[in-house]
């Protein structure tokens, strides 16, 4: 066990959130501590020479990723050893989400290292919080395999999955893992698409993963009302209660339908039915017996 | 299907998030937008007034909360389709993350109101960029219920996953969690407790369930060098393979029997056998078959 305080030897790792796209979205005490340390170690020097010339930072910049190596990982541990700070940033949004930057910071804290949050803008909660479809609990997925079993798996368990989930995409990708995510979780399922989130073109938009799907299939071909395939994609899939609350034109029908769809999704899944109608008769408030009795289903 | 944009009816509506601690740890457009807007829905207001206060911010502030009842979302729907801004605040972090602010987010996209993220801090964020044991994937679940069936499922399901998990606790329960987790997870599962974040006596302590537990039992006994009771804790669970691949000291054997272990575990969490050596000969990189067959266990 490793409790790193101020007694902590060496320098003070700190992991500092940038904007993720509005440079206006830094903090005041981000502003300070890269003004303060004597080195940034940056996923792409020049994204950040940018962020630090707007707030007359002179502060010098080392280059640190995903394709660094060991030895980059080393020498930046050799600076805190010497009792030198450092501070640690992604071109956009939290270190440490989708990134290598948990590298560098268990390896110091495994030498008892200080390590100092200075938290900020990230891509996964502000779809979170401005699509409003995500619910209490979610995961966070970040990129899905190209293709694959493994792809196969994430999407079976994302369906399966009662809670909301957040999906990075890139743009020439979005189209087809949409309709891969409304196959897997049923077209019905509410979602959002969050696009150049904190940009000029800034673009939230919600609807049934089937509806979502085919406007970035038309968004694709270049058809002018469809969602276009520019920007990075956070895809945040809904939490199955708002499926099963959302009131259609028959009221407590539709719900009762769209509750055994959703049971029937899960079954698909994997879950086991008893399983999946508690999980469903709980969130829906519907009874379980209405969901998994031996009626037929439409 | 809702595409809200600048030609949308009715006001701005900005989920704005503010520090959890620090009062640095806010961002430029958040002190901008809460000055220019005309209303501010603050969790507490009294809470709100002192970061306003310190950045000479006079917006008026009206109290929005979880036990605020439908009138006054309604009234705040209101305020919104009289074409006024406002933005909506909690008293630390993103708000729509465990908190109430979700069902305004929700009610206003639904009328194709703009929903505008101003991104900042969270502690989810900040513990898991800090503690470096959540691992590429992981999942948000808030706080945990007191007791009953749905704590014990949520435990199991916890223990079942492979990502990482954020948990948050309460100063008064968390030893009792804490031990609950390491029973559930198994108490050599890596994890990491976040104290106080941004704040002057800010802890982040790393180690096994098991360690972390007795720590915390020691700080709520009122023991000096145990995790003190104070402060709302971020309980980070670590993923599998953080620790499939801690070398104990006898090497391969214990990675295998610890590989095994967890194995088991899955395995009395609900999942079946095969599937349990599968995923845990992929986070390990150990033959599925030596997870598997029919050698004895210890």
């Amino acid at each position: 066990m490793t409790a790193a305080d101020h007694a902590s030897p060496g320098g003070r790792l700190y992991v500092v959130a940038t904007p993720i796209g509005n440079l206006g979205d830094v903090t005041l005490r981000a502003i300070e501590v890269l003004r303060a340390v004597p080195l940034i170690a940056a996923e792409d020097t020049r994204v950040t020479r940018r962020l630090l010339d707007r707030h007359g930072i002179e502060t010098r910049l080392t280059s640190y990723h995903a394709r660094s190596g060991a030895g980059r990982t080393a020498a930046l541990l050799d600076h805190l050893r010497s009792g030198a700070d450092l501070a640690l940033v992604t071109d956009a949004g939290t270190p440490a989400v989708s990134d290598p930057g948990a590298d560098l910071v268990t390896a110091w804290a495994a030498e008892a290292g200080l390590v100092i949050p200075i938290p900020g803008a990230s891509a996964v909660l502000a779809a979170v919080a401005a699509s409003g479809v995500a619910g209490p609990r979610w995961t966070f997925e970040g990129f899905l395999p190209r293709s694959g079993r493994e792809r196969r798996e994430r999407l079976a368990r994302i369906a399966a999955d009662e809670r909301g989930a957040v999906i990075y995409e890139a743009p020439n990708r979005a189209a087809s893992t949409l309709a891969d995510l409304a196959t897997a979780c049923g077209p019905e399922r509410p979602a959002a698409i969050c696009r150049e989130l904190t940009k000029l073109h800034e673009s939230i938009v919600r609807g049934s993963l089937g509806d979502l799907a085919a406007a970035a299939a038309a968004g694709a071909r270049g058809e002018p009302d469809g969602i276009p395939a520019r920007g990075e994609f956070a895809i945040v899939i809904g939490f199955v209660s708002a499926v099963a609350t959302a009131k259609g034109p028959d009221g407590d029908a539709a719900d009762l339908a769209s509750a055994r769809a959703e049971v029937d999704r899960l079954v698909a899944a994997g879950v086991a039915r008893g399983e999946a109608a508690r999980r469903v008769a709980a969130a829906t408030g519907l009874a379980r017996r209405r969901l998994y009795g031996a009626e037929p289903r439409r």
